[in-house]
């Protein structure tokens, strides 16, 4: 595949960069659904008692009726037939969607809300950095998250949110576009937002969990029946192209470009660089300085290609990435070090390959970033 | 320090293997505490709204009061006080004990009742598995959950326990011990152990949790002060020196010897060793083929030592071993593959160290597995 080496242009993982540090200031936002007596809320309550995501580690007690308390019964959740299969609806798989968010973008909530995939199989899981540019965020998504769970109709509202702000060292976030894409910043950068995703990841996933879906904060398009399409090719892990939208001045209209750069197949030349470098050293994608003609996805995409056309990756992206709870139950997570000379997602790819499971990419099957 | 190449005693994780299957089997089991109006319950019930251990990722329904459902509130939870301390009785900090079970030893279910840590702040979560043998101990496990649970006094009663039931491949736990200790069995023993390991993890630490102790199934004699004493030292993970209690008939009567071999400090012959072996090869402590000459925690205890003495390790054990919740969050696992050539719970050590989490031992301070 002929590779283009145009204009540098990087995938950002997130708008900016969420890490971790000492304090951990968590936020859980849930949402009481009311009792309302539709058939629609009589089935989810069925749901909720059978299907807990997460364990009830705090001590759980029952709802006094009429004042009178009952006996302390013993209670057990045999859940069996958890299962990941490629019809996620039909089998009511729950699915987590996860997000670090240091900006709000209304189209990244909108989007949200347009997933077809029943909400109630769905809880979201933010982390979001406890400093101004957070704070500010954290107050849009609250406003958000009130309108959707408190008013929205009952059908449109997740099954629960979740939502963990943290201090963050050293506060890279301040850094502009440019400054925190210069090579020597990526190294820290990326390592923050591994830790992020993995403190995220570590908290929110429970034994009930089928998918994980990793959503970047930036993200504001996508095909409403994103989850249910990526969970049908039934893979361990899977991402979409990620493109932008922008105004071509040449051709005087709208135009895309990809995007997310991490998405590649190793090349030689990068398997060379590696075995050269120094333990703690990383290997960047799309560098002047560092070429490693790897072959990317964002080129492979093929205008009306089938957007069903699979390709095996050795490298993925976060900003759209599908993952069977299972390959992380194992173990797999998003190095904050160098691994193989990889980090973040990257190595993440990396490490599920090391337990056994591949990652595919959708060339053709397309999801879209902000453009700032 | 002079090195003992004694008799051959292996370390054990675990006395049986738990591994990763394609069927999740979960059983949840909570305990309702009724709703005594003793003064320690109400404390309890304050503590269980304002920090509950993970997050509630089902759908909440506030209780009615009367029959008459509330209007539907958001509702808040602020865990900025979430604090990892030397101190943790005195700061309210929730304790995750994590156990992989195959069998159940009732001397490891009385030491655990008599930690005098708060139970209030314990959660429990087992991974048992779902086979004859693992039936069979959660079983026991299950009649003892019960009588503590439903009929102790209420201070005995710890904040909640999860049981996870997970199919396992290849079922090694037929193995008997000196079958499972040979040394081309580890390899596919112990990544099946770190796969139980880290599933038990992520899907049972939540936002709220300070403090993870790793405790093996047959452990089953500690000071009732276990919690507190290696908190108080207040290190990223730290672990005691496990050893065993025997009939020694020479001297004829009762005496002890060392048992957990994987606490070491590295050794220029174990690194020359790792620097040539393959890529996927894993270096194994405590075999005579395989001679390593690494400082060994097991021969440091001196009789009558400072039982806080600490030493700096580069690999752990897992029968007992005390972890900051962030080390994990982080995203310390316990690799199933060759990491730096070593893998589970001596990888767990080596991956800490990477995310800047130094691991210490105490040689004097002991805690006693089951003899068989």
């Amino acid at each position: 595949m002929a590779r283009t080496m145009g204009p540098v242009r990087l995938k950002k993982t997130s708008p900016t960069t969420v890490a971790v540090g000492a304090a951990l200031c968590i936020f859980i936002l849930y949402f009481l659904l009311g009792s309302s007596t539709s058939d629609f809320s009589a089935s989810r309550k069925a749901t909720a008692a059978l299907h807990p995501l997460s364990p009830p580690t705090s001590p759980f007690r029952q709802s006094t009726s009429g004042g009178k308390p009952k006996p302390p019964p013993v209670m057990r959740y045999n859940l069996n037939n958890v299962t990941i299969t490629g019809n996620p609806v039909e089998n009511n798989e729950n699915i987590l969607v996860l997000t670090p968010m240091a900006r709000f973008y209304q189209g990244y909530w909108d989007n949200l809300l347009q997933l077809t995939y029943p909400h109630e199989l769905i809880t979201l899981g933010f982390i979001i950095p406890k400093n101004r540019e957070g704070n500010a965020a954290y107050a849009e998504l609250d406003k958000q998250i009130t309108k959707t769970q408190k008013f929205a109709p009952e059908k449109d509202r997740f099954k629960s949110i979740i939502i963990l702000r943290q201090d963050f060292e050293p506060p890279l976030s301040s850094q502009d576009e440019a400054e925190r894409h210069k090579m020597q910043n990526q190294m820290p950068r990326r390592a923050a937002m591994a830790k992020a995703r993995n403190s995220l990841l570590f908290t929110t996933l429970g034994p009930a969990t089928s998918w994980v879906l990793w959503l970047d904060a930036d993200i504001i398009e996508t095909p409403p029946t994103l989850i249910q399409d990526l969970a049908h090719h039934d893979r361990p892990l899977i991402v979409p192209n990620c493109f932008q939208r922008y105004y071509n001045g040449e051709k005087k209209k709208m135009d895309e470009r990809p995007y997310d750069f991490n998405n590649w197949q190793d090349s030689p030349t990068a398997q060379k660089m590696a075995s050269e470098m120094g333990a703690d050293d990383i290997l960047l994608e799309g560098y002047r300085d560092m070429p490693t003609y790897r072959t990317l996805m964002a080129y492979m995409e093929e205008n009306g290609g089938d957007v069903h056309q699979e390709v095996p990756l050795d490298g993925v992206g976060g900003t759209a990435l599908l993952v069977k709870a299972d390959v992380h139950r194992d173990g797999a997570m998003f190095p904050p070090f160098s691994f193989y000379h990889l980090i973040e997602t990257e190595g993440f790819a990396k490490m599920a390959k090391r337990l056994g499971w591949q990652a595919t990419g959708l060339p053709n099957y397309k999801v879209y970033h902000y453009n700032e």
